[in-house]
């Protein structure tokens, strides 16, 4: 559990951390965009335990980042789909494979994300949204405002 | 630590949760965005345990993403500054904040992300390298290619 203060902090990161701040649950949303949907195939692909699986999966119904849907009903079974508040999630992803492929490791890797039909690679650009401008980090200004913190 | 098989894993996602998947490291990282560099200003900001907030120090610092640099002789005392590496992160932040402000909070949110001068907000958009169509999550194929866990 993260600190007391840090609830009062009304901090976007902080909040979306409480979420998706942990190593198998963002590999957990890798996977279900590579369109794994069901508990053994997650589980065949991540290696992680059972019980462990079990948690982050509810975890992420309970937070509306997946939707557990039954589509067998003898015996009956869940898969697991991404809900439209899971695929926001995307960009989070792509800023990591992006990160991951030029800091981590020089060999070709997996996954690619690719434009459908096109086949191009894809890359993010960080704009401003008054003057259009693309951001690189000596631009960016970051406030930390108290007021959020009192308001509403 | 993750299972085995992942390591056989040459997937960017992964690769990047191995350094930075965890809470507490994005938010030391979030706050070295926001100009802090002493331990006891990490420290106030965080509310972390001591010695929980000297490990992710050190564990960024070996792995690049921070550098230790000498600031007083006399106590001796480090401050802990972004390297280009660690910078290389901020779309992740940036990612992380945008999905924040938007399913996490109906409050007033801090740090905002500004352009430095105009004072506009900044987005990421996701793009093709190839065509330069602005992508959505529905226009991404992610594949998943074998042959990075063979090469080199």
């Amino acid at each position: 559990m993260l600190h007391r203060t840090y609830n009062d902090q009304d901090c976007s990161v902080a909040r979306a951390l409480e979420v998706v701040g942990e190593r198998w649950t963002i590999l957990i949303l890798r996977d279900a965009f590579l369109g794994i949907r069901r508990f053994d195939d997650f589980q065949r692909s991540l290696g992680v335990a059972r019980n462990v699986l079990q948690t982050r999966l509810r975890r992420l119904v309970d937070e509306g980042l997946l939707e557990r849907r039954r589509y067998q009903e003898r015996p009956l079974r869940h898969e697991y789909v991404l809900t439209p508040r899971g695929e926001d999630l995307w960009p989070v992803l792509l800023a990591l494979m992006e990160w991951g492929d030029h800091h981590r490791t020089e060999r070709a890797t997996a996954p690619r994300a690719l434009h459908r039909g096109c086949g191009g690679t894809l890359t993010q650009r960080c704009t401003c949204t008054r003057c259009e401008a693309e951001i690189d980090v000596g631009d960016v200004e970051l406030r930390y405002d108290g007021a959020g913190t009192r308001a509403a």
